[in-house]
């Protein structure tokens, strides 16, 4: 029998869907964008689409490709992953930015909410997950407060190998396995996904012995979730892969549609450039469902680091981009929604919806007699977190702010590919708009030169006599 | 002895300061603040003050009371605490907004990073802490996979007792209870924080024989931390506070400072008020510590709710607010300070730095031959951390990105206190300058409305008839 991701019939009901209605002036009024506003970006818009056509034909969008090539990538993983989990009961991902929002948040939208604090055999037999995507001391120190090394997989995810967080904490892992296990006890300890030929860790890799696999080298971080990079540590805690990528292939076939009111991807894009045109210079991600809390992280870096950029294709000065701002319904009804109501009409709201929870949770028929409770007896937690959404919409709605919705029939590794994928191939198109390379970060060398020149590495002279000749701060600007 | 925040040398040895050099025109350029548009501000920070003075005084900032009239409650607290902490493996929070991030922020802060890993003795033989802030079916159903039911307090955080997500949570919790324990032995799992009079947990806890502590009727919820309400959920987890008011108590004297430039509180909103005068609508906050990562989401509460307003004190509508960012350093070097250096200048950071981490964390001394990671070996965690902040505060600062940092020379109770304190007077004061009411929440009543009316709770027909006749989605706004 086929697995279900092959079932047409089953792709078909795992389907997610935009709703824009929000977003248009026939619903939100004058804020809102008009269809005329649309026909008028028609120009554009092909442009745009052509760009994406080419670019993904000449290797500039090999991300695109990631949904059909990794058969015997997929393979791989998993034989690894079935040849080390019952030896290991933890898995440690070091990394930062694209090497940890993924993994993070795929395990969190599928897995149990508390993962780690099953037992293994609850956890089907995988190990913990942890990611370390900073370098506060006191965070990995305490990490060994709760985990054994020697039950412990370490997974190294740097592309370029000279990430100075992700490999200054393999220093520290490094040293820390040799000294308690030995050097051929720790080789096995340590698993690398790097570039294939370049870089600092592929020859570390080579050299100790470690696995390894490999980020493809046309792959920019943010983009490389559906690489070994995010696949890895999903499929290290049970989480179907195969699934994921499919779910992506079946986006990749809608965002192929032509017909600019029919392709999710285009018509994202197309409303939040109109958007920001205007001056709405925040996008809201607001998921009503803890699992799908990190995808707002993972899409806060996509969506920043994509557009964030001061100059344009033929090197004006444009300064665009807006800001990603992670919420979380229905908590954050209590914390923002006021602000959004009410303040400025300065955002997009995305909302992020879920058809049908994983379980359902009745509210008993109690304290009847209390009119502001007894309305909620004998109801469940689905259909209030659910109200809540849509009354959330509606009073947004009243109140001019811009907001679309989009919803997945269930949070599965399937409609999880889908909502990835989307959200790149949107990306993607919003640089063709904005006309800005979506896919380099300039703007981050600057921090990096500063911090390189400080600790006086060797080459960064010039960096370190121009900090040590700027302006000494004034005291009087200090309380 | 004294304790140690009785000290004078103490205290002054943990006085967090604020440097909002990078904020100035003399150092930011043209995108900063001068001294003479704070000198043209002189009569309105001068109104601000006295409104600030009056309010206090008329008993219309209970909050600022808070740090100096609680000796009884704290010693009332920590002997429910003593009680009761060998008897329980969990405390589970039942709260929303502000009823849970400030239990969450301080406990983060203050205690291991793994708490709820570590056995009980490792905790000091408090209980494990589960904030509960959602209404996601999952999630709460999940809990029960890893705790003990007989095991477990209840804390059920609302001032109101009408808030639907607290409340059904309350009740599905109440049932089960009774259904496994018997309604005797339920009494004592279960501890409820609310308003002395008023509300409908009040007489619940009453009549069912909880114990209760109370949440001032002038303290509302998003300035409420440092009641029962933050305060029994810290000592529950050990923390101490007594020195957490101390250090609330030690900010509120230098927020009493007539001068504008020795007052932290004044100077921020100040700051803040002049940059969303020319725009910079958007506010994040960047703590450079993983312990610190959750007082970014109880500040983006506390701004946002606050100063988030469609009308003026004269109700003319004015649509105010700065839209609060969460960030946290060094991790989103490597998600947002791309689109902070290269993207618009509509932004003020606040960076949140630690003097002294709690523990010291070495890179050995290997790579010596590899320049990008030889320059890091033999250094430590710690350096790293704190390079990168100033690094990013450099970049920031040459792109033209308006920013400020708060040190604090530890992170501990005191220093917690701080700036806990310190961010509330200063949203009090932005309230003032701003000339808007910074205590209410009226913009959330349309979506709780919104609910009752889906729910077809009785006394909502108008609402209800209201959302029955809107507009009918357009389905070509949906793909």
């Amino acid at each position: 029998m086929s697995k279900r991701f092959e079932q047409k019939d089953w792709q078909e009901s795992m389907r997610l869907k935009l709703d824009f209605n929000n977003m248009m002036t026939s619903y939100v009024g004058e804020n809102g964008i008009s269809e005329a506003e649309i026909a008028d970006l028609q120009a554009q818009i092909e442009k745009a689409e052509k760009a994406m056509v080419e670019k993904r034909a000449n290797g500039g969008m090999d991300w695109r490709d990631l949904p059909y090539n990794q058969a015997d990538i997929v393979k791989d993983i998993n034989a690894y992953v079935e040849s080390v989990k019952d030896e290991f009961d933890t898995f440690v991902v070091l990394g930062i930015g694209g090497s940890a929002l993924g993994p993070i948040a795929v395990q969190q939208a599928i897995n149990h909410p508390y993962y780690n604090e099953l037992s293994k055999e609850k956890r089907g037999g995988y190990p913990k997950l942890y990611v370390m995507d900073n370098i506060d001391p006191e965070k990995l120190v305490s990490l060994f407060d709760i985990i054994e090394l020697d039950k412990t997989l370490f997974n190294v995810i740097t592309k370029s190998g000279s990430t100075s967080e992700t490999m200054s904490q393999f220093m520290i892992i490094k040293e820390m396995l040799e000294e308690k296990l030995g050097k051929e006890e720790s080789k096995k300890h340590v698993v690398c996904t790097t570039d294939a030929k370049n870089g600092n860790l592929r020859p570390i890799a080579d050299k100790e012995g470690y696995k390894s696999f490999i980020i493809p080298a046309g792959v920019g971080g943010r983009f490389s979730e559906l690489t070994p990079v995010g696949l890895l540590p999903a499929a290290m805690c049970g989480i179907d892969i195969e699934e994921l990528l499919a779910g992506a292939a079946y986006m990749d076939e809608l965002c192929k549609n032509d017909n600019t009111f029919k392709n999710p991807a285009s018509m994202y894009a197309i409303l939040n450039y109109l958007a920001m045109k205007r001056g709405k210079n925040i996008s809201v991600i607001m998921p009503y469902a803890d699992t799908l809390k990190y995808i707002g992280d993972w899409y806060a870096q996509l969506w920043a680091e994509s557009l964030g950029k001061k100059f344009d294709n033929d090197k004006n000065v444009v300064n665009v981009g807006q800001t990603p701002v992670r919420a979380l319904g229905a908590t954050d009804q209590h914390s923002q929604v006021q602000l959004y109501s009410e303040g400025p009409k300065d955002k997009v709201i995305v909302f992020v919806g879920v058809d049908k929870y994983k379980t359902t949770l009745d509210i008993p028929k109690i304290y009847g007699d209390i009119p502001s409770l007894g309305f909620l007896g004998g109801e469940t937690h689905n259909k209030l977190i659910k109200t809540e959404q849509m009354a959330t919409e509606y009073a947004l709605l009243k109140s001019g702010q811009t907001n679309m919705t989009i919803t997945l029939p269930e949070v599965n590794e399937f409609t999880l590919g889908q909502i990835l994928y989307l959200f790149e191939v949107a990306t993607g198109f919003a640089g063709e708009l904005l006309d800005i390379n979506a896919f380099d970060q300039p703007g981050v060398e600057e921090g990096k030169n500063a911090t390189y020149a400080m600790f006086g590495r060797p080459g960064y002279d010039e960096k370190k006599a121009e900090l040590d000749n700027r302006p000494a701060k004034n005291d009087k600007y200090i309380i």
